[in-house]
């Protein structure tokens, strides 16, 4: 199941022109560091010799294993700027890891679905509204598996960071990570946080809520009911602030107007999406889905401006990121679908006595050389456990080669389909099965 | 390249009815230690907030970076006994990591291919050839990547451990061992070895390179020389050892003789291969490809009998495994393939100017409905630097919108072949391909 997702994610990127790369699970401590923040997650290696002499090494030497796969699509940029044409898309489905102790619904370990794409001291903010409809597209494939329906819930950093200056405000982190706590806390709470530790005062705190409960669904929208906002305030439009503010909503604007152009419905513009990570310059995103909302954003991501950068030359990028093991992990409990541990075959080919096993391996032989996946009984038990055993594996037909079975003469061979009962001759050189029997991989 | 590496051998895999599953990179450290023998090799984790305590915890509980495939299988299967259909038949391609100084050709981290079969306290003895013929038939497919021809070199364990109790020697792990470095470090060394560590005489040693020499195409040959050798050393054929050593010697000569009627020249007995593995029990394999001595094994497993257990009941197995990080890395160096940073996309819309954008957008949207992977240009630069853009990302099709192009008049759109040249007027809900353009991903 998950694979099947994997493999429908990948189409979607591919047929947008996304480059497939993988990097090794393992970077160095230097690199994984880089981001501050997140340091605490890290998982640290150690070879089994050096137990007990672990700390000699500074954790900037040691070795551990990528908790994202930004990290490592930022050393892969820099490493191989000159053998990559710009503006860089590139897909990756990787796991990571994270050292947390484990809760319901958190793993240690991770797949995530990664889309970037990264310029070379430049970006066309085209790609703002480009890479959350790709996601969407990506989103609405997977549907067929029981998905509910998708929404991307962009914000825009400047804005946000205009709005708070213009405000008065200085510590647009502490703000924007209070804010980002609204839906897990409510909104008394992020008030009393923004007052007592970022030097808020009550209307402040107020205002940055009010700032946070506006929502649009189009450019027009969005522009007037900031403004009012501004103008509540004593935001003057002449201001720095408010220049700043413009700017992210101008692209903000234009991202749910493009979007809605070709995707009615799948971006809306919704202000209190402020995300955890201080490396996002510009456009932020959260996707929810419908009726879901307990389950929080399954795919975000943003603009950066600054991740990467080699001397003078700076790598600004776009990139989302979907956590596909929560994801598989929601769609197989709640959203219906199902894992299995059958088997990838259609047909199971029986085998009267172990001499005929020959026979019935050519017969095998032949039907995958067509394309079609094919066990062979493993004994030449009873017929009824041979049927029992491909019932089992979820295999829909059993295949009967020419001999005497079971007391039955038949002159030729013989398919029988386990599910209806129908029993018809057959010959493995041209027989197909009528059943579409889709290739199914199994959870851990 | 790796990508498509291992969608052949999956598709191969599930051809033959394997299914496929994923388990989690991280054991823990009493499962990893079971095979006591590799356990140098492992990567132990720490969190971040541990460093300076990882003593505290006893290595058994501890968390490690699995080092293969098969100590996970082997508590998968104990796992999930009560679901799964026995025989299991299961496919694998994952990541490894071992903790060793990265020396050349040898990585931190690489992918295995594996398949193992598992039975529920028996397991028949066709499996011993219809899984080397499994990947027997993956490596054929291989060879449209470049891949040279391989063949499977087959060995038992009882036939050695007979011939080696028949001689008199009792230390059968030791011999095993010392005969595995024989293509290493040549015949002399390993005789002196033989003496000096397994308490062997010089006679005793020669015979055991006797041994090793011996290869063989078919049965008959097989049983021949290997009853000669006996009778040249005193093994008698009412004797205890050489029962065993028979039993071993039937299921090769099986082996061989069915590969030879199903793939002629897929499988020789070569009385050499030894595994340094101490878990095999019946049937071990190495794996060679023509030309390639050196690269050493590129796919070996064997029988084990007692891998896992659970109460009573034990789980017998055969299983083979690729190292597919090395054989990629043979492919792209010495076989002639190539990786490439080229997109998947076949065609490059052209962008006028930033106006037209979003007409763009609509033809490359209708390519991918029908399937065709399609990137839009970045930016409505010079159409010498689009074409230059495409050119470097290996995209074969430059497709020109309908409009006023750099002074040149088209009333509808047109397409470019930039490796023929050829440019001809084109509609995006009809328009196909001539090259069919393969998905390629990109190496690390």
């Amino acid at each position: 199941m998950e694979q099947r997702v994997i493999d429908t994610l990948r189409k979607v990127f591919e047929l947008n022109g996304f480059i497939g790369i993988e990097t090794r699970a393992v970077e160095t401590g230097a690199s994984l560091l880089k981001k501050g923040e997140t340091s605490k997650e890290i998982y640290l290696l150690s070879r089994l010799q050096e137990v007990g002499h672990e700390s000699d090494t500074p954790i900037e030497d040691r070795l551990g294993l990528h908790f994202d796969l930004t990290v490592p699509l930022s050393r892969y940029v820099v490493e191989h700027s000159g053998d990559l044409a710009f503006p860089f898309k590139r897909w990756q489905i990787q796991k990571v890891w994270r050292g947390e102790r484990p809760q319901e619904g958190r793993f240690r370990e991770f797949v995530q679905a990664d889309i970037d794409v990264i310029g070379a001291g430049e970006l066309p903010d085209h790609y703002e509204v480009e890479l959350p409809l790709v996601m969407v597209s990506a989103l609405e494939e997977l549907r067929a598996f029981g998905l509910p329906k998708a929404t991307v819930h962009a914000n825009n950093r400047k804005l946000s960071e205009g709005f708070y200056r213009g405000l008065g405000l200085t510590d647009i982190e502490g703000v924007l990570r209070e804010i980002d706590k609204l839906d897990k806390i409510g909104a008394d709470e992020v008030a009393k946080l923004l007052v007592e530790t970022c030097g808020a005062t009550e209307g402040q705190a107020r205002a940055c809520l009010e700032l946070a409960g506006l929502t649009a669904a189009d450019g027009s929208e969005l522009a007037a009911k900031f403004d009012a906002l501004c103008e509540a305030h004593g935001i003057a439009k002449d201001s720095e602030a408010y220049e700043l503010a413009r700017q992210g909503l101008d692209t903000l604007a234009m991202i749910v107007d493009e979007a809605a152009a070709i995707r009615p419905g799948s971006v809306i513009a919704d202000l209190k999406i402020a995300r955890g990570l201080d490396y996002y310059t510009g456009s932020v995103y959260e996707t929810f889905l419908d009726g879901a909302a307990s389950l929080g954003s399954i795919c975000s991501g943003g603009r950066y401006d600054n991740l990467a950068s080699q001397g003078n030359r700076k790598y600004p990028g776009v990139g989302l990121s979907i956590g596909l093991s929560r994801l598989v992990s929601y769609m197989l409990h709640t959203a219906g679908a199902h894992a299995s541990r059958v088997s990838p075959a259609a047909v199971l080919v029986a085998v009267w006595n172990e001499d005929d096993r020959p026979a019935a391996n050519r017969i095998a032989a032949q039907l995958r050389a067509r394309g079609i996946a094919t066990d062979v009984a493993p004994t030449a038990a009873k017929l009824g456990k041979q049927i029992k055993y491909a019932d089992k594996l979820g295999i829909p037909y059993v295949w009967f080669p020419a001999g005497a079975a079971e007391g039955e003469e038949s002159a030729g061979d013989e398919v029988k389909n386990i599910v209806t009962g129908e029993q018809v001759p057959a010959d493995c050189t041209s027989w197909e099965p009528d059943t579409v029997v889709a290739q199914q991989t199994v959870e851990i």
